[in-house]
């Protein structure tokens, strides 16, 4: 199969960030290309786009990666999908490579042939941490440790940047390591379907 | 003189803030492509790209508005920039197009035969409003009130989204009229010269 024409390096990596408006999708993004840029070295462009489907409550926020120069035409598929809503679920999931990640809240109902990666990250914002607006954070722990985009060292420490000398930190440290926790047990379960 | 090949559409229109880290310039680019593309309903996509220039501590954000579909290239020329460092100044002011707008901090020295705008964003920050990080937010109002680049009513609506429960809503709010203030006595001053 061809590589689609907008993979320009061999070493592209695609990350979209997708879910409803008021989810901290665009901060997670923000977040995310600062740690891999900043903290670990590599040419990162961070983007979204407000257009129709943005007006319509959809938010998709993307973060490429390259080693080399970056352009940005939206026509890529991606090596790394967030979904956090059933219709960004629906609208993107078909712009996945065949060897991509598709991370879902658990409770998107996924559909189709390509497999999917699920965990609690509304639920556990809500139940665990007392804080619905966390999940972005949560996915961004999860999403670090469970497929290596973005160092953990890097993600901390922007998060921390971010945060610093404010009142939600903690919560945000929380969030950031719990979702890391719930990529290692996710992992885990992985590991002994495999044995 | 033929356009730069990386203008698709007539209406384009391309601003870039630039700057420092820390300075809140990739905030304030994300509230601005909000406001543009969700308060005034344009195509917006909003970009910031982390390269070497990045980890020297340049800060580069870029709000690309267009009534078309919007591409990334890296090659434009803006119509609006921002520069609040003099490095930014002089790193990007060569990128602007001949009939572009430049507007700088009052403390960058200018050279060359574009006219720029200066105002004292960093000074105001922190000797009227008290708190230097919001020289951003005195940016925006400024860009909003002498380019209309943004309706004053979108971009108060994000910052506003942006703040809303939180203890720095206020600050951000005086800081956005500030800027417009700003605006309005350097129109005046300039209606003043041409009479």
């Amino acid at each position: 199969m061809p590589r689609a024409m907008c993979n320009i390096s061999t070493s592209n990596l695609e990350v979209r960030l997708s879910g409803s408006g008021g989810q901290g999708l665009i901060s997670a993004g923000v977040l995310l290309g600062e740690a891999i840029g900043i903290g670990d070295g590599k040419n990162v462009v961070q983007a979204q786009s407000y257009g129709p489907e943005a007006r319509g409550g959809a938010t998709r926020c993307d973060v490429l990666i390259s080693d080399s120069e970056i352009y940005y035409p939206e026509c890529t598929k991606y090596d790394i999908l967030l979904c956090l809503t059933q219709m960004a679920y629906e609208r993107y999931s078909g712009s996945v490579k065949s060897d991509g990640t598709i991370v879902i809240d658990d409770e998107i109902e996924a559909f189709g042939d390509k497999p999917v990666v699920s965990a609690p990250f509304i639920a556990s914002a809500r139940d665990k941490l007392g804080a619905v607006i966390v999940a972005n954070i949560i996915a961004l722990g999860f999403i670090a440790e469970y497929t290596n985009v973005v160092t953990k060292k890097s993600i901390k420490s922007a998060v921390e940047k971010r945060f610093e000398g404010t009142r939600h930190l903690n919560l945000n440290l929380e969030a950031l390591d719990y979702g890391i926790k719930l990529a290692k047990k996710q992992r885990k379960a992985e590991d002994e379907n495999k044995t």
